[in-house]
């Protein structure tokens, strides 16, 4: 095993080359990115009752999507519909215990939806505060992405009332 | 290692008991919960470089909270300000690889805020739809939550137009 910081390091390449895929709509990046039962040397064929490698994927404002059908089946969509997006990673944090590494980091997203059917200009540039929780497992193939959970920023610390009773 | 389906069973216990003590307004039980370094065996004041163990923690349109201070106030903050709080939990999915295991649900919550000052009726009960990914790590105590990121459903698969730049 190597030493924590280099850990870390290539916990943090992985989460950036991540975000660096969706940027780039490199579909099959986003892919290989995210973790396969095989990547843990288990025969996909097999039902594992521990489910052990299935991914999960919430973006924002959505509900669960669950193994890497679902979870791909989104991301070739969300491509599809988007002409730009850049996502400005701030306050990334790396939390690495055994071979699970849990990244907490701020996306600052611009993205741009597709220019109309008609031939007009692109969509206007839309700004949007998201936090994401991404679940990364130690494979001989790197660190792949388990789970991703992203969503809004309502409101940064100014409105308890509205928010007091979440859990 | 006991065997995976007993290994589920005993994270969606740690799962539900998580919920039902911040229904019964119980901080200690639900700071008992959380994962603590100690209970990795990682004596508190060594600063470890991969934060092994570290917490952190995402409320519905929140910010993230990292580490026991910050996600334990914010408890302590939502239990002051909440008479009532019931989680229905549906579609509770385990996916465990060694030590780590990853539960996604939907929380259905019903809550209430507290009377008002003059004494009046307790505030009406609102409902919430939610959904979270609850990172739990196995220790010598017991299956610890390593991660809480919870957010609110704004449409379930009929805006895909307004959610299709997430990511």
């Amino acid at each position: 095993m190597s030493a924590p910081h280099l850990d870390v390091e290539q916990v943090e390449a992985a989460n950036t080359a991540f975000y660096e895929a969706v940027e780039q709509g490199d579909f099959d990046r986003v892919s290989d990115l995210w973790l396969s039962p095989s990547d843990l040397g288990i025969d996909e064929t097999y039902h594992d009752p521990a489910d052990a490698g299935v991914i999960s994927c919430v973006h924002p404002g959505w509900p669960v999507l669950t193994g890497r059908g679902e979870v791909l089946r989104s991301y070739a969509l969300i491509m599809a519909n988007t002409d730009y997006i850049q996502f400005f990673l701030t306050d990334v944090h790396v939390s690495l215990t055994g071979d699970t590494a849990l990244v907490t980091c701020t996306e600052n997203i611009l993205s741009g939806g597709p220019a109309p059917a008609d031939g007009g200009a692109p969509g206007p540039l839309v700004g949007q505060l998201v936090v994401a929780t991404n679940t990364f497992r130690r494979t001989p193939a790197g660190w792949k992405l388990w789970s991703h959970h992203a969503s809004p920023v309502l409101a940064e610390g100014d409105d308890e009332e509205d928010d007091d009773t979440a859990a």
